[in-house]
């Protein structure tokens, strides 16, 4: 057998658990380190074995690792992070600032190129397999119109700002895709479909104790960027209940191409998700990816790419050959 | 605007005149010529203009085509033209015989590195699209299975089957999922299907006058390879009622993949398709990919491909800045 690819875990939360999880399912890989910010005796990993290291030490294993997994937030450690890592080993991330993406991927570009290495950006499904899919869909069905629904799913960032509203003491969001417009795309009707016609938001909150849920209610649901444009419901649950029916980080989606061909032929290609954990999902395609770039590093390819760049063929395992025989 | 891909058709059926179709929506393309093995005269094209010429012309274009794609058969056509052509164009087909392909890639392989051409081989919905994502599945779901159903949809093979027996005047067979097999799968259950449990074959038949039909029924439903290891119905109908119902060539299926992450977190992806016309929805595939092999060749990469060797980005008729900035 050959050497097995060497890989490195910088950032230890959801993300970085699922890679150490992932990376146990795929026998052609190993987990050389997990490296964080935190002080390394604090860090506990799932398998007690696995070796974690300062954030500092990093740049000595240059030559030891040959993917590092960057699996910190796209708010402040990427920007940070991606670039430099670029320069030290190829690269795997899962930056998901859609408006800055241009910006990103010039400066891991520059960096990975400096370094002779391959660097992978916004990996995972959204950007990632959606963005894979929208793609596919407006080349194959060039006259025709895209759809992306997101859920029934469990939203970081608007879990994070119901929390941040005063007198909620914890809280979820699900986005919910809105079933009657579902359908609608579904069957081939191509409707122009407004923000709130799309989705709806779902929250369910636990209060501070006398908080004014009246108010709560309200300053939720009116809330710029988040929830102005939904409709929004709000349930008030105790923390009992949160913690017993909403601490899964389920998700899911579609992206659904819808098109005409020929004498107003209706074609409909659907790519579905439903996922019991986003984030042991997108770890799981974080891994499936640094095997790809490990493989376009070996073949001269350097330099930043995304998932557009790269041949279905090199996120396996098996051998061209075997592809052929036994997939397609 | 940049000079347009110049693409050339080899074979006028179905797929030949849903690829002067799909055409017309790439403008970043152009036709300059249908060969065919018929009197160029008593071709009837799509667009009345559209040039048709014999099939023995064709290497005189060597020089005016970029891609000429194969609309051949898989059965007699393609394994003579394939490595032919290959030799004198860059090339797309959609060569599906699933046993045959390591050799047909062989020789095409040979073709098109002789002549420092670009062939994409097996090219369509299956082998195609349903290869990619059961590639994809397996990679980021190592543990897990792998489903492909077919249907509900009209089955060349099978039709021209049920037309061979004796008495029977024209027919068409549907395959069809079955429903409760889908559910399992799609419920995450990861049940072992036998052929029986998955599809449903369902023929429309018109008899010769005074056949006998109880004897075409037995023989249908008993015929090895085809339909003995399956439900299959078949019903009788009249010539006004096959032309009026059964002349649309819809197909369809889906390809899903159930894994299972961490700690027996189900995940499940599932790819589907919904075709009112199943060579239109080819013949687009095919058209798309011939944008990429130009490409390709353009790049170096000469020889025989295959989907799970080609970017995504590819593709698509925008450049790279695009894609990310739009579609990532």
């Amino acid at each position: 057998m050959n050497q097995k690819i060497r890989i490195g875990i910088n950032g230890y939360g959801n993300l970085g658990r699922g890679v150490e999880s992932a990376l146990k399912q795929n026998k052609d890989m190993e987990l050389v380190a997990i490296f964080s910010r935190r002080d390394p005796e604090s860090v506990e990993t799932l398998d007690p074995s696995t070796k974690v290291l300062h954030i500092s030490e990093a740049e000595k294993y240059k030559d030891e690792i040959d993917v590092m997994i960057l699996c910190g937030g796209s708010a402040t450690d990427l920007p940070e992070q991606g670039p430099r890592f670029a320069k030290l080993f190829n690269t795997i991330d899962s930056f998901d600032t859609h408006a800055k993406i241009p910006e990103y991927f010039s400066a891991v570009d520059e960096g990975a190129k400096s370094g002779n290495k391959t660097s992978i950006i916004s990996v995972g499904w959204d950007p990632g397999m959606f963005s894979m899919n929208r793609l596919l869909g407006e080349a194959v069905l060039p006259e025709g119109e895209t759809y992306t629904f997101w859920g029934k799913g469990l939203s970081q960032g608007h879990s994070d700002a119901i929390r941040r509203v005063e007198g909620v003491k914890a809280g979820v969001q699900y986005t919910i895709p809105i079933e009657e417009a579902v359908n609608r795309v579904r069957r081939g009707e191509n409707p122009e479909l407004s923000t709130r016609e799309k989705h709806l938001r779902e929250c369910f909150v636990v209060t501070e104790d006398g908080a004014d849920k009246e108010k709560i209610e309200h300053e939720i649901k009116t809330m710029p960027n988040y929830f102005a444009d939904y409709d929004t419901t709000v349930n008030f649950i105790s923390e009992e209940e949160l913690n017993k029916n909403h601490s899964k980080m389920l998700h899911g989606g579609f992206v659904i191409r819808s098109g005409i061909t020929g004498e107003n032929t209706n074609q409909i290609v659907e790519y579905s998700l439903k996922l019991d954990s986003n984030p042991e999902f997108t770890s799981s395609i974080l891994v499936t990816y640094a095997r790809a770039a490990y493989k376009m590093n070996q073949d001269g390819q350097t330099g930043a790419k995304t998932v557009f760049d790269v041949p279905l063929g090199h996120l396996s395992p098996k051998s061209p050959e075997q592809l052929r025989k036994e997939l397609l």
